[in-house]
């Protein structure tokens, strides 16, 4: 990364967080653009696929959190040590996007006033599908997602996380000690815990 | 891969014929493994994440079909030349991915009775947003998304687009003469025009 990459999110921690936290990982310096959630119609087709965060490499933009996030990963040791090990991490960074995209459809497509009863089974249903299913991988898998080793696809759910806890209004890991820990063990790697001190202040 | 993988779906092409279409270009011989839609509810606790396809690879179970897509890429070289490449990709194949939601959205998740106004706003909105961007790819690279060269997103892109098709009940690269371009030349590369002549013939 000859010049200094950009990276372009709204102000807020959501999406672009992990990718923040992989940045820091990896001593990266980087332009951390955010702009304000009323200003993104207007910045909208400047992107591809009209989407952040984007992360802006030698003039050439890259959208779709999950492909700057491997690149990342890649370049800090966090790919697994084969191919067969790197799809597993793949594929645990896919379900986690999965969620994500229940909480998207939950919060942010479903019109408010049938909101409830999507929120009701994301609680009850979704949210402890998926997460009962991380554990056990965490549990079976010494505290990591992949093979007892870190991985971008810890990081990735340690940065995603405190969204979901924001929009649910509760930490999601409660009644998860695996994940509880796990979160706990990403935010204190010290370059992400010298992030986590120095970030913009946001609501979310 | 020592054993022979098995690939677990639904009998139909749907998000299984991408990995078919790698796993035929790799020359790989597996054990294509399907099931009909009423068998699902019984077989679904079973696979990680209760979702398919699944590749299983000596003996483990392996979810996310982009997951399996790159590990397949990565050993057939479809995946670039470099990070910065492979990041190009990924991105363009989860943008792939994202379509694919919204059709997932507007087809499977929406009640019947609000579809008509989805659907209306998935072939006059989302669907001309995305063609004409992945149109103008190709345009910038030489008939192929990235870099001018053959890579697993144009092969995810051709495995994906009968899917889309079968939804809309038109052939959606109608008026994208480079993304009609793409899925010709694909499913021309001998392997995978072969798979195509021998594979079960499907509704979907």
């Amino acid at each position: 990364m000859a010049v200094k990459p950009k990276l372009t999110y709204f102000n807020c921690r959501g999406s672009g967080e992990p990718i923040r936290y992989l940045l820091a990982y990896g001593n990266t310096e980087y332009e951390d653009v955010r702009f304000e959630d009323e200003e993104f119609p207007k910045l909208k087709p400047n992107f591809p696929y009209g989407q952040v965060p984007v992360l802006e490499i030698n003039g050439k933009m890259i959208p779709q959190t999950l492909a700057i996030c491997r690149y990342l990963a890649k370049r800090n040791g966090l790919y697994g040590s084969d191919d067969f090990e790197a799809m597993q991490i793949d594929a645990v960074a896919d379900a986690i996007v999965d969620l994500r995209n229940a909480f998207t459809f939950c919060y942010w497509i479903t019109p408010e006033d049938q909101r409830p009863a999507h929120e009701e089974k994301l609680k009850k249903q979704t949210l402890p599908f998926y997460l009962s299913r991380f554990e056990k991988s965490l549990q079976e898998n010494n505290g990591y997602f992949v093979n007892g080793k870190l991985s971008y696809a810890d990081i990735f759910f340690a940065g995603q996380v405190q969204h979901f806890s924001d929009n649910t209004k509760y930490d999601i890991t409660d009644g998860y000690p695996q994940l509880k820990a796990l979160v706990e063990k990403v935010e204190n790697i010290p370059q992400i815990k010298a992030w986590i001190e120095k970030r913009p202040k946001t609501d979310f």
